[in-house]
């Protein structure tokens, strides 16, 4: 039988979503097979949709993992809440699905937002859930250097150094900005993400807010196809996973 | 000079506004006047609008504190931030104000919100900061319910064994419930409050809410002046203090 769940988790205190050897925290990927493991007693292996570095957090990442016996989807979801109790992962939905599904090749979009808190002071509650950015970033040109990258692209100059990836062409389907009070929210998506293109997005974005560079530079950027021509990368914390589409 | 403070703060690891010798851990107060000294090498005492529990939090609690040397309130701001850094405290605004101004005496309302997770799944990203309710809660009673608590009455009802008030009167201006997906807010303004009267009140509403009781039960519990009457006390982390008006 296979299960595909959604999961809600604060990344503040894991190492990410997969097991990382140089980390001694915990990874998703470890509480969740120990969670299954404590309800079933089965050793299973967890996939993932995608994978979210260390601080990262989650609304709705989507992992599958296989078990002999069957249980209706409901005992599954209680079962592994229980053994996940004060953990910062809830299971949020749990649904019976065919073996040929597959979390990860059969996401065919995903959604993530990038929060940050633009005032002078500090967060205090959004510490480790936003990025605390003090000068004032004008969202109305961060908007229009955003839509440049909307659509067919090689984002080589938005990729972390250490990604694996075959290729660099990614499809970005919509990046909408929104501004409300101190908050802005970047939602994103699309097919799939190089290592860090989120973080990197967002840093070169923080530049264009500050008129560090221009919303016409974006094209420039693009097609340079070199990490050393892009912005920072911005930090963990403010980055969640919002959803896959299959 | 007299300095008046607006502060935003997660309550988790602290004690609660004011130093508790049971406890622990350190006040929200305690790490105020510590980062005053760092800042001025003056000992000061710090006056709160109202004291908040363990595990409450704030967006808008103001406080008030004297200095004989005269900082711009710029300074006072970013100087007391840079001590108060990754303390889960942080100074949203700062005013220079007359002698005769008092965080407490003149406070003339003051405005909670409490925030509650109404669904199966526990709450991962919101664990600490809001009361996780598995059971349907009719939103639509409960403000029923909260509307005959609108107004001057004594609340002896809802008042905490351990409150030291003189009289358990008060004036709720007004209570305002919305929901919004999963999530429940509870939104309170009176003059002031009884010590434990929100949380409370809140977990007399949870009753409503899943029918243990009747909206058209509230006015005699009011009457009954007597606390065995009314619900469970709401946990704390579900609480936050949103504004005083002076």
């Amino acid at each position: 039988m296979r299960y595909k769940i959604t999961i809600e988790y604060d990344g503040t205190n894991y190492c990410g979503l997969q097991k990382q050897i140089k980390r001694p925290q915990e990874s998703i990927e470890e509480a969740l097979e120990n969670a299954v493991f404590s309800f079933s007693n089965k050793t299973v292996k967890i996939f993932a949709s995608g994978r979210t570095d260390a601080g990262v957090h989650a609304l709705g990442q989507v992992v599958h993992f296989d078990l002999d016996k069957q249980y209706d989807a409901f005992t599954i979801k209680s079962g592994l809440n229980h053994f996940l109790i004060e953990s910062g992962i809830a299971i949020v939905d749990c649904e019976i699905v065919d073996e040929a599904f597959h979390a990860r090749y059969n996401g065919k979009a995903r959604t993530y937002c990038y929060k940050i808190i633009n005032r002078r002071a500090p967060a205090a509650l959004m510490k480790d859930r936003a990025w605390h950015y003090p000068n004032i970033l004008d969202v109305e040109e961060m908007n229009k250097a955003a839509q440049f990258l909307v659509g067919n692209h090689d984002f080589s100059s938005f990729r972390g150094a250490d990604c694996s990836a075959k290729t660099a062409i990614k499809n970005i389907n919509q990046i909408t900005i929104t501004k409300d009070g101190d908050e802005i929210n970047i939602e994103i998506t699309a097919n799939s993400f190089l290592r860090h293109m989120i973080r990197n997005i967002v840093g070169t974005l923080s530049w264009v807010g500050v008129g560090k560079i221009k919303a016409q530079e974006m094209p420039i950027i693009l097609e340079a196809k070199d990490r050393t021509k892009s912005g920072p990368k911005a930090p963990a914390h403010g980055l969640y996973f919002l959803k896959v589409d299959y």
